[in-house]
């Protein structure tokens, strides 16, 4: 293969169609930012809206601007802008609470609609939060209502038996970024009897997911990712509209009432999508939600995985030209098909060579125990910055400027 | 009784040792606020966190935020603050989520620690939300395990029978501004072995609160009434330390795990009030709250409550001495060991008397079907502004100018 050279990765920047989103961004100028599968970067109109949301909404019109400034309606609103981004027809997406309390509903609701059946499968390794709350509703129905079982990835298709009530995936795996086949597996279950719910955490803003082709039952996913919607946004769920009439999730709070200023003391659930809702939405970080979802108005999620491919690719062949980083073992499959936006490489000095890299600006993460892993995020990012990470990262190692004590103490770790 | 006169009001506020406070308030100039306790004032130094959060923090520290501007202490911190003003010693209060979904985790872990006992006894006329939540759970585990009894207050005590898992309470009514007697109902529900949840919604911030020389066992409230923690602000929960070993609440999320950077496929639940987090907090949101509770730093729940004493009762003698006013009926109890801090009055076009107030600048809010409900706020409100809203209550009155047909069309109310 001929070695890439900064000339061809400042063509590719100069080619590149979403160079101009930089733009619609406030970075710190001397980092290279490769978190923002961890949290998204700040978009500009994000601060905008914060400061209008307190200076003239709250302090000003008050509680008046549950109406004057639409907030009662930002939940729908935001969930709709988000459906565009995840194949998700209207009606079907809602913005509330964060994605393992969401996660609480989805499950609840598959598992009351299954009540012969009693296992949530799902693959080996997935996010803890959704095998913790699992394990929670376990504890709360009893192992007779709620079982959880995590097999291999490729063992999942067997494990689809008849007990089997819901199958819960994760889109890309937030350690190796290896992205699943959701339309097949969902065909798969679907055949099984056993519905599917998809955690699009990694996947939301990164790449095309077609929820509604795939027929997944139910999503949820993360607003403070690939959404750049701001520490700790408010999540997303998604619930196919012909689920609707027939689920009953438990979080049933007045803002999921159909009529929640009646203040009636039974509870009717909404009919549509806001039956998701349980309490008073957080309405500034929602708002900051929605606007930093404008820097997608005018890009496709085509161009964005498009970009997002050639980024990592580009990224791998640099580390690949480095003879002083042949150490680094690349866990992320190389195949377009099975890779989310997210490079992930195994050495036995992560943790340190993670914290040299930060040190000299270039902002990746660890993951426990031996995982460098850097996110690539095609709105933001250039491609000239891959060249100077990887040559800082080159000579971290090479001076074995990773070595340094300092380095090596393990501290509380994001 | 001798009438209450302008003079005397300003000289109340000359005399008040809370008057310095408005100052530390950005209030519309045009409006008397009488909504504090559904929405309250801005602390203008919630605005200039808000806008360090994001220009500062979130935009230039990045993920390293979680340690570096300690976004992951937030919980725990802003629920030490909001433990001091309800009387609850260090380590037993949380800021996370919402008051509904926070409520789901106790009442779950109260139905849990009661396995042989069901119902969840209430008072009848509780606010919905509370309601609705035992409700989706009495869903989610069938009436064998939850079932929900309403019962009016005065009949509470005889209702504490042997299949009572849980006395729920809210200690301020939400429509009449009644104000229970929790020391009294928990010492009484404990004796028959039942597990007592306040909701303080309606006092947090507004009087004085003890739930650890109370007994309370677990409770709930809202950040945005009577903490000025802005529109939607996380909520927070309060479990006594005493059950925080033997409990197990099912919303058992990563950030309330013991460790949650280890990743590990099994939930092992975190030793203190950690143990109640789920999802990534709302970091812009819960650092308004964190910020806006500054305001609470140099003043006493015992002076506000005189004060927020002195304003419901001045503000009733006004009404009293208004001829025209004779029609409002008030249904909040004049004693003041029974009244929170608001008032609420019945009469037959309470929506449209609401209406007109708002359109002359006195904001109040309307509950239905025939409540004008007004809340009185000590850190920020006047007595003088107690005056100007009477007069201007009587004047729509006697002018007849709710009886316009734009007051009569009922809106989405909020």
């Amino acid at each position: 293969m001929t070695p890439l050279t900064l000339e061809q990765l400042q063509q590719y920047d100069q080619q590149d169609l979403l160079a101009h989103k930089r733009a619609e961004f406030t970075l710190p100028e001397q980092s290279i930012y490769f978190d923002g599968n961890s949290l998204g970067a700040m978009p500009s109109c994000a601060l905008q809206r914060a400061k209008d949301v307190l200076e003239r909404q709250w302090s000003q019109d008050l509680i008046q601007s549950w109406n004057s400034n639409q907030w009662i309606d930002l939940p729908f609103k935001v969930g709709e802008q988000i459906g565009r981004l995840i194949g998700a027809g209207s009606g079907q997406v809602i913005c509330c609470d964060s994605t393992s309390v969401n996660l609480f509903k989805v499950l609840s609701c598959a598992l009351l609609m299954q009540p012969k059946r009693t296992v949530v499968l799902t693959q080996q390794g997935n996010f803890p939060t959704d095998l913790y709350m699992v394990q929670g509703l376990t504890r709360l129905l009893g192992e007779s209502r709620c079982q959880l079982v995590e097999v291999p990835e490729q063992g999942l298709e067997q494990a689809l038996t008849s007990d089997v009530a819901v199958l819960m995936l994760t889109q890309v795996d937030f350690r190796s970024g290896r992205l699943l086949d959701i339309q097949r597996l969902t065909q798969i279950a679907h055949e099984q009897g056993v519905l599917v719910i998809v955690d699009l955490a990694h996947s939301a803003g990164a790449l095309p997911v077609e929820l509604d082709t795939w027929q997944v039952d139910f999503a949820v996913g993360c607003g403070y990712k690939y959404l750049n919607g701001g520490p700790g946004a408010p999540a997303f769920l998604y619930a196919a509209k012909r689920h609707h009439a027939q689920i009953h999730q438990p979080l049933s709070g007045w803002m999921g009432h159909k009529a929640p200023f009646s203040f009636s003391p039974q509870y009717v659930k909404s009919d549509g999508i806001e039956q998701f809702l349980t309490g008073t939405p957080a309405v500034i970080s929602m708002s900051v939600l929605d606007a930093a979802l404008q820097v997608f108005s005018d890009v496709s999620m085509q161009q964005i995985r498009e970009k997002s491919l050639g980024l990592t690719r580009c990224f791998h062949q640099l580390v690949q030209q480095q003879a002083a980083l042949a150490e680094l073992s690349l866990i992320t499959p190389l195949k377009p098909e099975e890779r989310g936006s997210q490079l992930a490489y195994q050495h036995p000095a992560a943790y340190a060579l993670c914290q040299a890299l930060i040190k000299r600006g270039v902002i990746a993460d660890f993951r426990a125990p031996d995982i460098l892993r850097l996110g690539f995020t095609p709105l933001y990012l250039r491609y000239v910055d891959l060249w100077q990470a990887v040559e800082i990262l080159s000579d971290i190692v090479v001076s074995k400027e990773y070595l340094k004590p300092e380095y090596a103490i393990r501290q509380k770790v994001t």
